[in-house]
């Protein structure tokens, strides 16, 4: 038997960001198992049998990915962006650790993507141009004190910050709690960029601050860029600004 | 005319990773600016004028694509990785700020691309499975006393920690400086993967703890991925193992 698993990056969604290594693994694949929209997007690009299934049924996708691959199959796992960030790399890694050790013998591998926060910033014009911390809002698999500690300590480093997951149908309160704190350790002129559906046809980008971003505008397709104290907006005329964090940074500024 | 100027990230260097999009910029280009050894990897995709330039030169390139562009020339600028994480994009728009005003009416667009922490983190597995931050270890545009501050705050908020140009010719204390750091106040257990090159011929990786890494073997062409308190291995026989983060994180752990 020569089974294998790939966990693979799909990107942002549209093609143009596709790797070609993704899309070449996708080919070779005989299933492939994912979150229903991602298993819909890789359709395109693949005759394997597909295995959608709902959010939150990750470490049950990943068990039957493995099994899978165990009986011979070719599974390729899907995750929109970067498999690695906040996808199914770690869920697949978890349930080879859960499962029949015979698991941990299987050919599997990681193929990166495009991350969602990179076409985001670069919408953008550069706001992680400098050192960044990239959180998750849920707090489906973390308490909520761990989320805090980390927006905490991303204030006390002055990173800019790029924000997963801020909100679902269930989870709007973290967002406007999290933003809450930011303000509160950052200041309210923080610049924040919120960009959704980003590289589709329902792309939107609203650059605000903290005090005047209108969260009702965030949901589960969005992803919020938080800027550092040395985040700047470049003004041009009938177009939106340029959002950006310079390379520099002064001691005495 | 209709000069333009884009900010391209080429990836971690091997066609596999390069995105449709940016290949589709490159081929439309007329002018391609960056440092030699990215301008050089260009060239396979265009048939441009090339004006490749040396590492430390960022401003005066920029400037010098921006004046091009403001010409009616197609200028692509191009960055290894993502332009947007320590690569040109920031150099861009810093030169806009300081240049000509009629540059702030140009075309200007950032083509993302996929980051080299990414890549590096696949190779491993997925030490940034969770959340993490994306510090530069290069103290020519920063005071170090700032890249303290962020190492410091990595560390109080147990983030993961992609750790860029640890070193170069020049710079070999610093990197040692940061581990010594790290350690401190992380603990010497802490998991380090050392990932140079990758998906190039002479791609390595080493997996140590921050006790046991063997800093000669750091240079400009590796990339540092600092575990959290809660990365972990997953041992794999004849192979190297798995690094990664889970996605869950126990609030009495």
């Amino acid at each position: 038997m020569s089974g294998w698993v790939r966990i693979i990056g799909l990107g942002p969604g549209p093609e143009k960001w596709l790797s070609p290594e993704a899309r070449d693994v996708l080919a070779q694949a005989s299933d492939v198992f994912g979150y229903t929209p991602y298993a819909q997007t890789a359709r395109a690009y693949t005759k394997a049998a597909l295995h959608p299934s709902d959010n939150g049924d990750e470490i049950a996708r990943a068990k039957e990915a493995l099994a899978f691959a165990q009986r011979g199959a070719r599974a390729a796992v899907v995750s929109g962006g970067d498999a690695g960030v906040f996808g199914m790399a770690s869920a697949v890694f978890e349930a080879m650790e859960q499962g029949d050790a015979a698991w941990r013998a299987l050919d599997v591998e990681v193929i990166p993507g495009m991350s969602a926060m990179l076409a985001a910033a670069a919408l953008a014009g550069a706001p992680l141009g400098h050192d960044f911390c990239v959180i998750s809002l849920s707090d489906r698999l973390k308490p909520w004190s761990i989320i805090e500690r980390r927006l905490r300590a991303a204030c006390a480093g002055d990173f800019a910050i790029a924000l997963y997951n801020p909100a679902s149908h269930t989870r709007t309160e973290q967002v406007k709690n999290a933003i809450a704190l930011l303000e509160r350790e950052c200041g309210a002129e923080r610049i924040i960029v919120l960009a959704s559906n980003v590289g589709r046809a329902q792309e939107r980008m609203v650059i605000a601050t903290l005090a005047t971003l209108d969260s009702s505008l965030i949901d589960m397709r969005t992803l919020l860029l938080v800027g550092s104290s040395r985040t700047r907006l470049i003004a041009r005329e009938g177009k939106a600004p340029l959002v950006y964090t310079p390379r520099f940074y002064a001691e005495d500024s």
